[in-house]
Parts: C-alpha cells; sequence; structure tokens
C-alpha cells in the first residue's frame, strides 16, 4: 500500500497544473481545427471555382479548361470537403474535452478519426499535386504535354489551391500529437 | 482521501489483466511492424525493378518503359524504403514496450513518428496511384495518351506495386490506433 499512497500523494499534488496543461492542450486543439476548417475550405473552395477560358477559339473548339476534366482533382475538392466537414463536427469533440479534462475514451475515438482524415486529405492533396506536377512539367517519356503553358492562370489557381489543403495536413499532425500526449497525462 | 483509497484499491485490482491486455497489444504490434515493413519493401522492389521492351523497334527508337521515366514513382519507390526503413527500426522500440509494458513517453514519440510515416508513405501510395491511373485511362481533356495499352505488362507491374503499400497504410491506422489505447490504459 506504500506506493499506492505515494501515488495518491503524487495525484493529488499535480493534479492543478496538469489540469491546466491539458485544458490549454485542448483549447489549442480546438483553435487548430478551426484553422485546419478553414484551410480545406479555401483548398475545396479554390480549386472548384477554378475555370479558365482562353481568349481564343476555332470556329469549333473553344479552348476552356475546369477542374473536373481530371478526375484527380474532382476527388480533391471531395476530400477536402469531407475533411472540413469532419472538423467543423469534431469541434463539439473538442469542446466536450475543453470541458471534462478526464475524459479519455473520447479522446482515443479523436485519434482514431483524426488519423482516418488525416489519411483521406494526405490521399486527396498529394494525388492532385503528381497531377498538377505532370500539368506544369508535362512527361516526355509518355508524351504527355504540359498544358500549363496555355492555361497559365487555371494552373497557378489549381497549385495555389494545394497549399490550404498541406497545411491541414500538418495541423493534423499537430492534433494526434497533441492528442497523444493529453491521453498519456491521465 | 477516500477518492484517493478508492483509486488505489482499483490500481491493485485491474493491473495484471490491464497489463496482460497491454502486453497482447504490444505483440500484435510488434507482429503488424513486420507485416508492413515486408508490404513496404515489396512495393518499393516490386516498383523499381518494373521495366519492359516493346517486342518490335524501329532503327533510331527502341520501345521501352522503365519505373524511373516517371519521377513520381522514383518517388513512390524512396518513400516506401523509407518507411520501410523505418519500420525495421522501429521493431527495437516495439520490442521496448513487449518487456516494459508502463513505458508511456516513448509510446507517445511512437505515435508521432508513426503519423509521419503514415503520411508519407500515403503520399508516395496516392501520388503515384494517380499516375497510374492516368497511364490506365489517359486523359482526353489534357491530351494525355494512356500508355497503358502499348505497355500492358509494365503497368499491371506498377499497378500491383500499390497494394502493398496501401496494405502498410492500413496497418498504421491500426498501429496508430493500438498506440493510443496502450497509452491510455495506465
Amino acid at each position: 500500500m506504500k506506493g499506492g499512497a505515494v501515488e495518491v500523494g503524487e495525484i493529488s499534488k499535480g493534479s492543478i497544473p496538469r489540469n491546466g496543461f491539458k485544458r490549454g492542450l485542448s483549447i489549442v486543439d480546438f483553435i487548430l481545427r478551426i484553422v485546419a476548417a478553414i484551410s480545406t475550405l479555401g483548398s475545396a473552395l479554390g480549386m472548384g471555382t477554378t475555370r479558365e477560358t482562353l481568349p481564343f477559339a476555332t470556329r469549333f473548339v473553344k479552348f476552356r479548361a475546369v477542374f473536373n476534366d481530371l478526375p484527380t482533382f474532382v476527388f480533391f475538392v471531395i476530400s477536402n470537403s469531407i475533411v472540413c466537414g469532419y472538423l467543423v463536427l469534431s469541434l463539439v469533440l473538442s469542446f466536450f474535452h475543453i470541458v471534462k479534462i478526464t475524459a479519455v475514451k473520447s479522446r482515443v475515438l479523436q485519434v482514431f478519426l483524426d488519423t482516418l482524415m488525416f489519411g483521406l486529405l494526405t490521399t486527396g492533396a498529394s494525388a492532385a499535386a503528381a497531377i498538377v506536377y505532370v500539368a506544369h512539367y508535362g512527361n516526355p517519356n509518355a508524351n504527355w504535354f504540359p498544358f500549363c503553358r496555355q492555361y497559365n492562370r487555371f494552373c497557378e489557381r489549381i497549385s495555389g489551391s494545394l497549399v490550404g489543403s498541406y497545411i491541414a495536413v500538418v495541423l493534423f499532425i499537430i492534433l494526434i500529437l497533441m492528442s497523444a500526449i493529453s491521453i498519456s497525462r491521465q
């Protein structure tokens, strides 16, 4: 029982600063989720509204590029929208953790869901990045032509859209780490 | 002190099955890491050794496809190799957790590193998948020709190489979840 008594002493001694630290983490978690939600929303909107019509046309062909000409960009918009929706919903859980600091199971659930969404977001972002790369530099071996030479403004927009997504990817890594730290401090 | 006494009672009562559960998780963790390492190694080797020469040639041109004709596939091989190396090294930490079940900080570190490697692996796999998709179906809007019609065996190999990588992605999600559960059971 001696070891037990020491442990009780430690719990009561360290509980107030420890709770403060955990609450601090939960508040940062809440804020980062809002930032990540805005980033993914920006990415989805940025990509989803990208279109460019070149200022010349033949009688039969109008030179126009829309984001949904490439299925990967459609997937990018969908994945960013899903992750944005998840982030907004997860604010409820995050707020719950600010109020109830001792919650553990819900934090484990949050780590799991965050990991899934992190995977989905990374998939969308890197698939789009691979296509953007080909759009910029083409691939002479595969005879894929870099259409960015014509559709300059279109390519700038789609490249810019990736930024928000990558910001959210980094934020997710921080969120998962913070959740793990929170769970470890019981 | 009454609450403290109850807590001590709970710790001593639940410690043996709880330790058994945690040790079980650590052993599964160890095994899954070996499986994931083999999967990523298979993917890296599968992609890295892919080449096809078509059975006809003109006087000046030999029709040959090698995986490093496409930079995304080189990135795929590199990312899978790095993750495979990490998984092998992480076996040390995983073994340490089987022996020392109460370790917490090293588990948090493991969650963080796993998350980073999960991100790297997902990036490589989905970028390669995006290019494989274009190789199979092409993109008429961008005038990208599906070279899989000619290089059939090449495309089969690169598509197959993705499988190992995606198995490892799923295993990483399970590993991170298991680590979070382990940390929560102190």
